[in-house]
């Protein structure tokens, strides 16, 4: 966190929650073996942008507090998936958010059109075996 | 919207656009009346945190796109209120985010604590005159 | 601004001018004719990074204060060029920067390596005439 | 580094590093037992704002690029200092900073004022048995 993170009310102002929520999503992958660099160029996807995204906040959180995340896909679909987001402060839940995601490439006939693609089984799988080890 | 407000993916990356609900809602108050030096001045509120927030995206965006946003408050409560945002690309809509907030003051006993607090009903009624306008 | 450009102190957290700064060298490009759209489909350049920066701060901002942003290009050179910037609050001179950007592109050989390329005379001319306008 | 920390053109864009200069700075008093919580109740200051900043940027940086930064107060004057932050690449030198920060207080007479104080000889104790150990 950081001190422009927070606000003059002395709070993390909410839109950083949601920048959080987007590199533990990053990290999820990399940890997982599908970084960035490997979405793009293994997958040759553009990302996994957002379609939808949810978050509520039970307790704001001053610059120096100690914030820890858990992230977690709750589910993988045929070309999207849900992922969990929870931070606590000193044990207790301070902000839940979900989002879902959508395996994204460039249409072939228009490179300025995004559509959907289905998520290959490997990183499904390799997903797998990361919860699992 | 700024150049690094889109990602490497070339578009609009999501915290962003909390950061701009956040801007219209205080537009929103300050078009009523009550900017945010009047919340603390007169009201002498900390602010008005979200406590709940949602938003999907239908339509991505880049650099120099021209958007348009258009928030509403949907309802004010006892001490808790509901904006909704509209953000529009060429009229039709590319984000929709909801958002519950509410009236905030530090704990009288406890200047760490934050609680609610009612809504003024002038505050309110500033509104109603405002949208009637 | 926005709120969330303010930090716990009540005042404008740094960082935040810069983004400033880049976005109105953005609209001074723009508003010689060529936006970042033409850079990149008619100049097929990659953008124009920084390659030095100073600013120094001589007024705080709160939010809600009135900031007008003042640019300038002091020189063009043949493949770099210098922007100042000045940031007033009623009228005092709250913050004064400059920036040296590079006209980039990436280099034919190896796309991931960025190299300087000469400013068509084309887009000095466009800026002479801009700001004889 | 978070994936929004990077623009269109695929590299980090140059106001966040400032964001990362300011976070080693803070890290750096943390470290030499002069937390931002500290500066504020034990020392009453407001902050260290900057008063100046140049930054110049070698080499660009991509997305899950590994970057290390080293930061070091250069001097400690009556009520400012100046830091210097070297982020390296690879061990190769990225982006290099200067800061020159005020130890400052409000205006007991004026608190919309700031102020700078002395820089208190226990704070810079502190930082010398830091870099010392």
């Amino acid at each position: 966190m950081q001190w422009g993170d927070c606000d003059p009310a002395g709070i993390v102002w909410y839109p950083r929650y949601f920048e959080w929520f987007d590199a533990s999503t990053a990290a999820l992958f990399a940890a997982a073996g599908v970084p960035n660099s490997v979405m793009h160029k293994t997958h040759r996807i553009l990302g996994i942008p957002l379609v939808d995204t949810r978050a509520r906040f039970f307790i704001p959180s001053k610059f120096e507090d100690e914030l820890a995340i858990e992230s977690t896909v709750l589910e993988f679909r045929r070309s999207s998936f849900d992922v969990r987001h929870r931070i606590r402060k000193n044990g207790d839940l301070a902000v839940e958010g979900f989002e879902t995601r959508v395996w994204t490439v460039r249409d072939s006939g228009d490179p300025e059109r995004l559509r959907s693609a289905p998520i290959p089984a490997e990183v499904i799988a390799q997903f797998r075996t990361a919860s699992d080890g």
